[in-house]
């Protein structure tokens, strides 16, 4: 009986067959029904197709499988554990695509706790490499909400930022080498543990936040630290949004070290998480309209962070802008706040449709941006709800907007492209960025023109070129067609 | 009467016209007697000649100017303090390369003390950042031996580190947002303060450590920290290399935050400090082999340093690691052990001739580096001194040696190369680099193949050709030819 859907575009006569060899039965899949997951992105924004599937489980692995495609001509689309919210790193629908998965390459080749460093091959799961760091009594502190599944490979691919950015920088700063298979299967050996290295262009700065569409990343050394032996979580009500970014700075102010994370929620969300989240209570009494959670930390277990963390919040309650405050006093109880800032994406899921962003301004001017945005926002559709969260200390707010209560999923999410227009006009005006921690991927390679054309998306392309003359390396990503 | 030395080469006709109604008549010199001091480094290891130099005063200059000289295919050199330890902002001998000196460009554009940034023009001196910081309140952390001549652009373009690499990063961890003039005369406008933004490829990394070979910065945002508060600064007398490594290990594993600074300097260079400068004391008795500044310091007011840095220095001579140590009590002790480090350099040259190194290793292998080492430059010249100092907590050791007492100082020079060669082939048995902070320039072009060829110096060679494609910025720097 004929298929009703057209066959894919078959491989080049002969390059499975040289595939298999390299990579084993195991390392190449191609039965239609095994491919379904891997061609959707993690959001579903996105439904690809793909003629193959390959697992390389080793770097020459990797390299082999690099040279065959690329001599053959085949664009390949590197994945790891396929959680970008972007579309990133799923095949387009031209069928044509081959993805290249390094999940099997998820092997710790070094814990160092003399040098402070792991280097980790690319599959390894984040939540995997932070266990591998604690098991030595060391910590690797790259912490965000999908590291249940996201990959070394992919967290340096996009530059993944997180909670912990304030403290220990992006993906990139805990960076120190990288392993790179080049587009023509070359390989750049760059895993040196070295603080100190000024010999020649910074190549492996390049790769990451590259998404892949330079080379693929096959291995990384990664920085780590002395464990937090000292620990004080808080949950503050706060007056405004001025006032958030003024208890931000009070804190900075006085050891800049300390803060671990400061994160910003609105009254609205926090709503939703009390409703909607069972179990879910707020430790500080009435509804307010803006809240932080402040979490300070050090490695030195008599640094009295309770005394900080009382100290700062009676001179911002003195000065009116924290209005009240609930520290924990167990682990029990910073979990439970935390969990009032992670539970916000449930929340607002079950909230009804909402149309998320990942944002960034200069620290100084996020009030201005949570303000504008949401008049902004509340203006294009009457009714919808601003739940504006995130990294405050970073500059990087998520804008995201639930839609009204009398209004159908389907027509709100119709206005997806108004809604992410109106947020970035406010943050270009603002000096900002439309892409904080996400990446580019599939979904914001229109934008690059507007807000990164000229000079340096020309000097992007000519990087480009010059690394992958034939395009083939995750193509339709990062650059606009 | 004819001159004996042949004319230079001369600029093509109507350039030096097109050059001065640009920049006017103070922004182009062409005077021979105006010209001889730019055109030798500071070392004195090259003398070259140039054609002219050119100081540009404004972004727009620096556009215009690079792009007469594009056009006309002038290879052009630029310049900030001329503090390169390699050679690398002197033209070449040929007369053909114009000197471009950003000094004009001056101006600290913005402190900025809520978003902690400062923006500074390319030819603002290292030390007059460091003022403009201070005088808002607030802390530029980069901080080096040539601060008071080197300019924020050398010091990016060259990725400068110093002796608060270990707390604060090189200078590209310090900075945020780059301007730069592309080799075309576009300007790339990337003076963005934010502290996540991922969108697209990180070509604010690929300037820094290029050496003005890819394009010339004109201004940078830069990172601001709050100040310290509390500091504790001692010197210590250790039992070895490894005890030395031992307490780096302490202090980090108690509070990683506090290290400011940790430096390991040897017995030798400490006599010679003694000996030859002036009011120099050393506030430990005896003579000992082995010596380490450690300078902590917080923000936080109250961080009582002085008692972390007895309870470390206790249990290390305890464990007979620290024979014996002395804290300063004062900021004028504080700066008294200072000087037994920074008049290392002074002391050496006081001491007769010797030879410079530049080399990191991983952290834990500064032991083994600075033994064998100088076990090997011991057997390679007998009776010569091996003065090995500098960042240890980084593991940027400078493997200095000074000439045997019965040597004339030509005969030990024109042993530099075996002197380096030696050195370096301990460094790349211990997975080091043969430049830590000083990058290539001149002086280690020829070092680059063996060090980092194969695909590593051919993507190199890559960004060059699709940056430069005429070859006209810095040449005959970074790249071997």
């Amino acid at each position: 009986m004929p298929d009703a859907t057209p066959p894919l575009p078959a491989l080049p006569p002969g390059l499975l067959t040289a595939l298999t060899a390299v990579l084993g039965p195991k390392g190449v899949v191609t039965d239609a029904a095994d491919l379904a997951a891997w061609t959707t992105d993690w959001r579903g924004l996105y439904q690809g197709a793909t003629p193959c599937l390959l697992r390389p489980a080793s770097t020459s692995e990797v390299s082999a499988t690099v040279r065959l495609l690329a001599q053959a001509g085949v664009p390949m689309v590197p994945q790891g554990g396929n959680t970008s919210m972007v579309g990133g790193a799923a095949p387009d629908e031209s069928g044509r695509q081959v993805i290249l998965s390094l999940t099997r390459m998820n092997r710790i080749r070094d814990v160092d706790t003399l040098d402070m460093t792991m280097t980790a091959e690319a599959g390894v799961i984040l939540k995997s490499a932070q266990e591998a760091a604690a098991a030595a009594g060391a910590l690797f502190p790259l912490s965000l909400g999908a590291e249940g599944s996201a990959t070394i490979g992919g967290v340096l691919s996009t530059n993944a930022g997180g909670n912990t950015t304030v403290r220990y920088g992006n993906a990139r700063e805990l960076m120190l080498g990288l392993e790179v298979v080049l587009p023509d299967g070359q390989v750049f050996s760059g895993l040196r543990r070295l603080r100190k290295d000024n010999t020649g262009y910074a190549l492996k700065h390049l790769f990451v936040g590259a998404e892949g569409s330079l080379g693929l990343i096959t291995a990384a050394t990664l920085r780590l630290y002395p464990p937090a032996r000292a620990t004080a979580v808080a949950l503050c009500a706060v007056a405004s949004e001025d006032a958030a970014l003024a208890l931000f700075r009070r804190f900075r102010d006085r050891d800049e070290t300390a803060i671990r994370a400061f994160e910003y929620m609105s009254g609205i969300g926090m709503g939703m998480v009390r409703r909607h989240i069972e179990g879910a209570t707020v430790p500080v009494e009435g509804e307010h309209d803006h809240y932080c959670l402040v979490d300070l930390a050090s490695s030195r277990a008599d640094a009295d962070l309770h005394g900080l963390m009382e100290s700062v919040l009676e001179d911002a309650m003195a000065a009116e802008e924290v209005l009240d405050a609930a520290l924990a006093r167990s682990d029990a109880q910073a979990a439970a706040i935390w969990r009032l800032r992670e539970e916000h994406p449930e929340a607002q899921k079950r909230a009804g449709a909402s149309v998320k962003s990942d944002v960034s301004v200069p620290v100084s001017r996020t009030p201005e941006l949570i303000r504008r945005a949401s008049a902004a926002l509340r203006k294009l559709i009457p009714g919808s709800r601003p739940v504006p969260f995130g990294h405050m200390g970073d500059g990087n707010i998520h804008m995201n907007l639930a839609q009204p209560e009398d209004m159908s999923a389907a027509e709100f999410l119709a206005r997806g492209h108004d809604i992410m227009d109106t947020v970035n006009e406010v943050v270009r005006d603002l000096d900002g960025s439309f892409s904080a921690e996400h990446g580019i991927g599939r979904l914001k390679t229109d934008m690059m023109e507007s807000w990164r054309g000229g000079a340096e998306l020309e000097a992007m392309r000519r990087i480009k070129s010059a690394f992958d003359p034939q395009g083939l390396m995750n193509p339709g990503k990062v650059l606009p067609s």
